[in-house]
């Protein structure tokens, strides 16, 4: 037997006890005579004491031991003289009787501590070490609990969990997908599923009612800060059910989650249109924490004589609370954060309600009384700073909204101990891009049009097409997407007219997705789903922005796993099995 | 609302409730002016009647409904006149006032039957017909159970979930490798994983303690009946562990699901050396739930002039108690049977202690006192019959096992509602092959040897190192293998010896393994685990020998999906970015 107790376990009433021990050495401190060792496993710590009275074998072991060492200890439980009332295990010690080295360890890279002194690159080559730490230790922790209330809900509301396959095929549409050549049909290729999105409709005209599945997913994407190529999905499909019916079963996901691992209730989940969204906030994923409303002013900026005002389509402004005192050098700056391409905007206008009056750097332009009408409008009182953008409607509301969220944070109104999460709905079903002049899914194609829409989805005009809104909708949380999903076409016409306005030709929507038309021949029941970035709704319960450290083992912004150094180069013979070549070509 | 009830939800104290159903039509039966509808969700059949005080609207859409429609519908519930009590629905039945087509269907190519009338292929082809019929919604619905009640024991016991990587790195040794290449690293390919292995030992040197996933695994192995290329295991590991915890703890596993899934107690697990295994049932999976051992008879057998046994190193017998009655026919039948290439015997010898007493095929070589100490040797009695094979040893056992199974099967010993679980232990740690003159490791490269064999495992010598013993272990029920794993190497020089006797130069286990020969300095602690096939533990569970059914949507023979049609071509702008070529060379 290796132990009788974990290192986090044993308290005042184990006192007397004989017990073993086996971990990992956190620390050693040389006091005189007396040598105390840290003893850690994923339970906690517990403090080992070698002393006068041990005997030479166990003083000999003890004098050789490092870092990170695995070693086992016999013993028997004391009353500690110094109690440490950080950890659980404070109040005792063991006095050891008997020590053995499981396995040695040289000098880690970086030190086991809560604030590692490692950089990323070498916490990812040394993960196993990573890992040890505490941090680490909670968000793998926590991950495991969340996936477990996941299931335990959904079981209790009879969802059965679904295997999809992960050997799928390649559809063109959406982001790229990872490929696997197949040996046995040499020339042909599996595809690994970027969701389980058209299997899990498949098992809806199967009749399984209610699936889910907390499934791994895959994008071959241009990797950006805190996306991976591989990534988790809680994946959730339900028959007979309208828009309502969805949201209010997982709202009660959230709840359950929110109370079973954070112990917090949340209140009824408020539902905003998408319009609102973007009108109010900016953005589509907007942080509701806070008010701080975007204000459209364009009827009240516009003809008094400034050019740049008069030249815009919008003017928008957002009033921050107490902020009336702002020096030259504190707005300067801001209009230094709006102009970085992050933001984009061209300059920053602004209107202060301090000690002096009113000011504004329009001041040439608008008398008091007009800047008043400005300041009503977006609420704004004595000791507020009204902040102003123009130019394109959309744009600058999105920069508005990119700037409410900065004064949000400058403000502290962003607390990561509080939750506030929202519905948006009402999404239109379609996006133009002037690119490519076509229109895009805003969801993705499955998604259905609001009935009340349908006439303009079969219109030949391109307005008609664009005002069509869609039954979907995301979960939000602080300003972030946890989680999205939509009600499904299930009529194989209404489909086919999707895949037509995607621009697919019927002979690409029948090779790609002739599986799903077919099966909307035989009794396709109405249908809704949603899916939530398991890894990020994690990273959010852990009160993190980064998903990295709620992923066993991440791959850097290269794809690549910098542990077990993935991808490499293959045998020439798995090659020719496989009839593939290598066909680097030169960069132009 | 689409529904207030579901199909297997109304029982009789729903008498005169309105009540809103909706479902697939599974039949339709027209008596006179009365049409009954058996309506079918996943939760079972409520039957509909519509009849002469039935609405004109009603009647309308009912004379044009067809099998598989999907429909609404609206009535109120009353007492059956003729109850049906196969159904729990069977006392009811719902006098329509409204009916609504959701979808219409066209007549499927099969019938949604139990016992369909769809070949395999068509089946596949049509997976979401299929998938409504009863038994495969048996099997899922099955295989949700067991994955949640396997997460609830190990959570119960401190496991954590840990999910680990999908794209990780190809190595050579073992079955083959999915890989899939990689975009932004040019000539580089990840791999599917064909087990979590390296990783959960990563997390065990992380301190992880108790892991487990229920997780896809790969293999690119030419697929016979039965093996599929992406299937799931459970895959658990645990750190300062010996073997007797590990088989203590999944006995706790398996015992939790036999009861909470299929409510079967299950007796305490035995525990057979592989030696045994191989000795009296010539398996290393034996079938315990019948006896009929084998027997080694070369002393009686040899030195009697018969010159078959005198040229053969083994001879080995079961006895088929109550088959002395065989008649010539029968035991000819049986000559052919084991004869077949599957088994592979060049021939049958039979002792029948029969009517008219002791007689067998070799009477002219042996007198019945000898033929009678075989029958002692082998416990046959009056109207039994003994079954002799010969030949070299190890291939005859496994011959004789092969028989002994059939002749199982043929006595009706192999009740498929009889559970006999049994663990296998103290494998060899090696398999010699004589074509590529090399060891193969007998369960993977991680396993350990026996640490009284640790001297045999640095000897220079193939045959001490042929006689080293695993610590390696198999889960196996009624003659299939649930499920194997071993206590592992946590000392780097070993896992590197381990490598040096498999034929890995140094170079070659430094670039596929070195993160896990790294990882072993920095205080691995001992640990093992194990992983259990689940979608054959599900086939068990469910009385099946094929685990097709159990998998939502399986690939055929070849590792097609037929429903989806994959794998499939790709566009050559796929290729390119992927730099790769498609080179099929010529069969020669």
């Amino acid at each position: 037997m290796y132990r009788t107790h974990t290192c986090g376990e044993l308290r005042i009433q184990n006192k007397s006890n004989k017990v073993i021990l086996a971990g990992w050495i956190q620390r050693i401190r040389e006091l005189g005579a007396v040598t105390f060792i840290d003893l850690r496993d994923r339970y906690g710590i517990t403090q080992l004491v070698v002393d006068e009275k041990s005997t030479d074998e166990v003083k000999k072991i003890t004098a050789e031991l490092g870092r990170e060492f695995v070693i086992q200890a016999e013993g028997e439980v004391k009353e500690r003289t110094a109690k440490n009332s950080k950890i659980n295990t404070g109040d005792i010690e063991i006095a050891v009787d008997k020590i053995t080295v499981l396995n040695k360890s040289e000098i880690p890279p970086f030190t086991i501590e809560d604030n590692s002194d490692g950089g990323d690159d070498l916490r990812m080559k040394y993960r196993y070490l990573d890992l040890r730490r505490n941090p680490l230790k909670y968000a793998l922790t926590l991950r495991h609990r969340m996936a477990q209330e996941v299931r335990k809900y959904l079981d209790s509301q009879n969802f059965l969990e679904i295997e999809t396959p992960c050997l799928i095929k390649s559809t063109p549409e959406g982001a790229r997908d990872f490929v696997v050549p197949s040996r046995v049909n040499a020339g042909e290729f599996y595809a690994l599923p970027q969701s389980p999105q058209t299997f899990k409709q498949i098992l809806m005209v199967a009749g399984y009612d209610r699936y889910f599945q907390i499934v791994r997913c895959f994008r071959d994407e241009d990797l950006r800060a805190d996306r991976q190529p591989e990534f988790t999905q809680i994946d959730c499909e339900m028959s007979f059910v309208e828009q309502k019916d969805i949201l209010s079963m997982f709202e009660g996901l959230a709840k359950h989650l929110f109370k079973n691992v954070l112990n917090v209730e949340l209140d009824k989940v408020p539902q905003m249109p998408y319009a609102d969204a973007m009108k109010y906030y900016g953005s589509d994923k907007p942080d509701i924490r806070f008010d701080m409303k975007i204000n459209e002013i364009t009827d009240l900026a516009k003809n008094n004589g400034f050019s740049i005002f008069d030249n815009s389509e919008y003017v928008g402004a957002i009033c921050a609370k107490g902020c009336g005192a702002y020096t030259r050098k504190q707005t300067d700056e801001l209009t230094d954060w709006v102009k970085r391409p992050q933001t984009g905007a061209s300059g920053l206008i602004y209107i202060k309600l301090g000690e002096d009056g009113i000011k504004s750097s329009i001041d040439k332009f608008f008398t008091p009384e007009q800047l008043q009408k400005i300041a009503d409008r977006t609420e704004a009182q004595h000791g507020d700073l009204i902040l102003i953008l123009c130019g394109t409607k959309k744009k600058t509301q999105g920069q508005l909204g990119t700037l409410r969220l900065e004064m949000g944070n400058r403000l502290g109104l962003r607390n990561e101990n509080k939750f506030a999460p929202l519905w948006i709905v009402d999404f239109p079903l379609f996006e133009w891009d002037d690119e490519t002049q076509r229109f895009y899914a805003m969801h993705h194609p499955f998604t259905s049009p609001k009935p009340e829409d349908v006439d303009k989805f079969y219109s030949s005009k391109n307005e008609d097409i664009a005002n069509v809104n869609a039954n979907a909708y995301d979960f939000v949380v602080n300003g972030v997407e946890l989680g999205g999903g939509s009600i499904r076409i299930f009529d194989r016409k209404l489909q086919q007219r999707m895949f037509e306005i995607l621009g697919f030709t019927s002979e690409a929507a029948e090779s790609q997705f002739g599986f799903l038309l077919n099966a909307f021949k035989y009794g396709a029941p109405p249908h809704g789903g949603i899916a939530f970035g398991f890894d990020r709704f994690c990273a959010m319960f852990g009160g993190s922005d980064s998903i990295r450290d709620y992923i066993a083992f991440p791959k850097n912004n290269s794809g690549r796993d910098v542990m077990i150094d993935s991808p490499s180069p293959i045998d020439d013979s798995q090659l020719d099995e496989l009839s593939i070549k290598i066909d680097i070509k030169k960069q132009s």
